[in-house]
């Protein structure tokens, strides 16, 4: 698919997903994806972990309240590790783990996308006071310095979807200068 | 350009720039890709501005130390503002304004990609000790309720790049858990 065309029909699916399998070649093209993206002072802070296996699913999804993606067929758990790019001039410890895993999720999302499925960036409940990811993480067999932040269902969507109403470009990107009013 | 191209090919170009200006229907195109990307709670904490006077980018780019953009044709500046997505569990309020961002430099770079451009992801002196974003701002009549946390160069590379060498992709992916030794 064309960049322009995965950028404009990426969306946010919240829907069921059609009970088909994702063939693991899939899932390892979306994950590549994510990790050729940028990180601050190439420091790779990103980790993946991909779940096929069906038992495993259910025990992960059991987790994860709402159940946003209780039918999705396959998931990308994203993990971060918080490494320092460098230190700044007043001294201060920089580190852009944050910015990585984002870039990579987005990555992850049009590779979704061109290649039919459906996702959401789910991320809320998995690191606020829920901390499902700390669940999750626990049932992997995550080591204690990696987090895991953000869970990606990845299926055909069952259902239709609208893309949610955003403000326009005028509204937010302008040329040569802030304009004189908003 | 296909999407998977596009996510391969892209790299940070801290070389120099051929001096011809960017068309600003591709500076257009770059800007309106960032816009499409998912924000938190649809909350589009992301603004942008895109400089091609050229009179205005020589002033911007003297307040860059290093001058890795310094013959840069073009710039983006990322602009973003602190919103609420929601209160969670323990009423703790919840941002994902730098993950906001963050998917939309890296729409961005992609699209630059596509277009033949070459950019780079310049935020440790924006934001960090040197805060040259500030000032930068200034110069943009950015209000104070925004912050200036990227800029990306856009231009057509005059030199030669390689890709940065990153870990393989057994090291950081996994399937179905964490591998017993890292």
């Amino acid at each position: 698919m064309e960049l322009e065309q995965a950028v404009k029909q990426r969306h946010s699916y919240r829907g069921a997903y059609i009970q088909e399998p994702v063939p693991r070649a899939h899932l390892q093209k979306i994950m590549e994806a994510g990790l050729a993206a940028p990180s601050g002072c190439n420091k790779q802070t990103v980790s993946l972990i991909g779940i096929d296996d069906a038992e495993l699913l259910q025990r992960l999804l059991s987790v994860m309240d709402p159940p946003t993606c209780a039918t999705a067929p396959a998931l990308i758990c994203v993990l971060t590790k918080h490494r320092i790019a460098y230190t700044d001039g007043n001294g201060v410890p920089r580190c852009y783990a944050v910015q990585d895993y984002s870039a990579a999720i987005e990555n992850m999302l049009l590779t979704v996308t061109a290649l039919g499925y459906a996702s959401c960036w789910i991320e809320g409940h998995i690191t606020d006071a829920d901390m499902q990811g700390k669940r999750m993480a626990e049932m992997l067999g995550v080591p204690e310095d990696y987090e895991l932040i953000c869970v990606l269902p990845v299926g055909i969507p069952a259902e239709e979807f609208k893309i949610p109403r955003k403000r326009p470009f005028e509204m937010r990107a302008w040329f040569n200068g802030f304009p004189e009013k908003e």
